[in-house]
């Protein structure tokens, strides 16, 4: 990581922070003080820069605006009680952009500029990091097309932000979730593996269509049969069958998710049997009636994991059982305390900033 | 359409257009003097205004760089040889930007702002517009979400945006196409029939692994079984066995082209038999090999009538035959010569703006 020579950092002359009340977080809607800027030209990418956070200079013809071509990543930053701030295993967010960005046909982008943007970034804008499980800064790197040009091809122009926003808890409340049958997320042979840009607008409707019956999330199936259950838009989905744990294997339809990877790593660490598997709709709706599902939750890294209290599949709802240690409680804990440094990290997935 | 008193127009101090070399144009790079923004806020499209040309203020959390949160249209005007100009059923635009701003939970654009825009903003460009079959306006019409939030839900703010940029033909050569098996474009319950940003961006790959080929376009095969022919991603496709027109009906997985309807309306009323059906590639492959299979077509916007040369399916190449009085030729002619006011128009296709 020997470019810091090319890294440009301009300060902002007055922080924004003491207006911040971070009793009362909006998610995603408050950022710090600066954004790491980095632009692909001339077939390459130039020198990345940290500058204040501010506006954009975007033509209306920018290409990503027309045929969203633009990925993005989502990662969060902890604070200890020392005050050393962490990230949560960021080399699979590195990998997984440049996964995103292929499928796309956006260029890949540097790993030292990644890190070396990332590092400093969160230097500077430290203080905006709050200590406390709970409290966390959402890290959020994205790549758009930013040619001048109307036509539908690959851009020749490119913008890698990384942009900070300081969060509380994804959800509040409980979570109910609809199993969804007539609409799709994304296509056996599509960009659903990948964090494009418009595979979230396309879930807007059906979400909106679902909140309106009181459910929070959908849990898509396969958009070729509706049999099987993938994923839920924002989280991966577990379904706990007795003592086993059960999730969809990632392909090219499901985001392969640093969150799920971690659950099923600590699972099996900590003796819990775990099969990524195809996962029909009436396999759980039978284990609902015999009393085996005991838990459904969701992983992902806004949520961390996420409890799911019923569910409801062609107009019948289910009601998940009230247990005892329960996996998603035992597992969020586990993976909380290693992401805030209040426990060993056997697995080595912490990465220290500072 | 009561509402000039709402639309400000501010114009150029200095136009551009004495700097453009109309004879050497990239397809969608040069852009008029003028546009037209309209901003949705506090939950309505506020007053809509015609502006010079310009990048527009963006912040680096707008939301469509995000989920892609957008939609477009793509228009052409046209100018005869008496100077006036003419849209091409331009109501069918207004109606199908809607039908997708609805899929991708974007709020609909009122239709006397719509028309209000387009018609002062092409009079206002309207010397940018070269009169000649061949040379048109091609207009961009578009809405991407704006608001400063990475909350993967729908945007409070959006932008409507039309731009203008003066083009030649989409196509120039033979037009080679592959039967795409593996990758897919559309999922079933999807946003396939909707000009959702995201669509086009997911194709940019398998195109360029296509074109590393020879090919210069995919047709699409449904994403379940890879067994039917759906479109071409910038056109609907036609085949011609014997003296039938066979072309997919539209569905959730396909777009709803306008030169694809307007292909089928005059045929109809030229007495060529039209069949809106599934096509089977192995009823193409039958076709072929019984020399039934006259022609395929591509229809579009960009490229109105683009007359396949060869298809290829599973590595083989199939060489279409070189006919007579090709019906993809005949309509080119008939829809073209509507277009520029060259010929009577029995549909009502043709719309005045100036």
């Amino acid at each position: 990581m020997n470019l810091t020579h090319s890294l440009q950092i301009s300060k902002t002359a007055q922080s924004r922070l003491p207006e911040v009340d971070f009793d009362n977080l909006a998610f995603g809607e408050i950022f710090t003080d600066h954004m790491f800027v980095c632009t692909f030209r001339d077939g390459k990418w130039q020198s990345p820069e940290i500058l204040p956070y501010q506006d954009i200079p975007m033509s209306p013809a920018a290409s990503a605006l027309h045929y969203g071509q633009a990925v993005f990543e989502g990662m969060k930053a902890y604070k200890d009680d020392a005050g050393s701030v962490w990230l949560f295993r960021p080399e699979l967010n590195f990998n997984r952009i440049n996964t995103s960005a292929k499928r796309l046909s956006i260029p890949e982008f540097p790993k030292e500029y990644f890190f070396e943007g990332l590092h400093n970034l969160l230097q500077l804008d430290s203080n905006w990091i709050q200590p406390g499980i709970g409290n966390s800064l959402y890290v959020r790197p994205f790549v758009f097309a930013s040619q001048a040009c109307v036509q539908a091809a690959p851009s020749t122009e490119y913008k890698f932000i990384i942009i900070c926003s300081p969060v509380k808890a994804y959800y509040s409340g409980e979570v109910n979730v609809l199993i969804e049958k007539k609409f799709s997320r994304a296509a056996a042979g599509g960009v659903g593996y990948a964090k494009a840009a418009g595979n979230y607008a396309a879930q807007f409707y059906p979400t909106a269509l679902a909140n309106q019956k009181g459910f929070q999330q959908i849990i898509w199936t396969d958009a070729s049969s509706h049999q099987f259950l993938e994923e839920a838009g924002t989280m991966n989905i577990f379904f706990r069958i007795n003592n086993t744990l059960i999730t969809a294997p990632t392909g090219d339809t499901i985001l392969n998710g640093i969150t799920r990877k971690s659950v099923i790593e600590w699972a099996k660490a900590a003796g819990i049997k775990v099969e990524e598997r195809a996962v029909a709709i009436d396999e759980i709706i039978t284990a609902q009636h015999n009393g085996s599902l005991k838990e459904i939750f969701g992983s992902g890294t806004a949520v961390v994991i996420s409890p799911v209290n019923s569910f409801a599949y062609e107009d019948e709802r289910y009601q998940l059982p009230k247990i005892k240690n329960a996996y998603a409680l035992q597992i969020k804990k586990a993976i909380t305390e290693i992401q805030y440094n209040q426990a060993e990290d056997p697995f080595g997935w912490r990465h220290k900033v500072s």
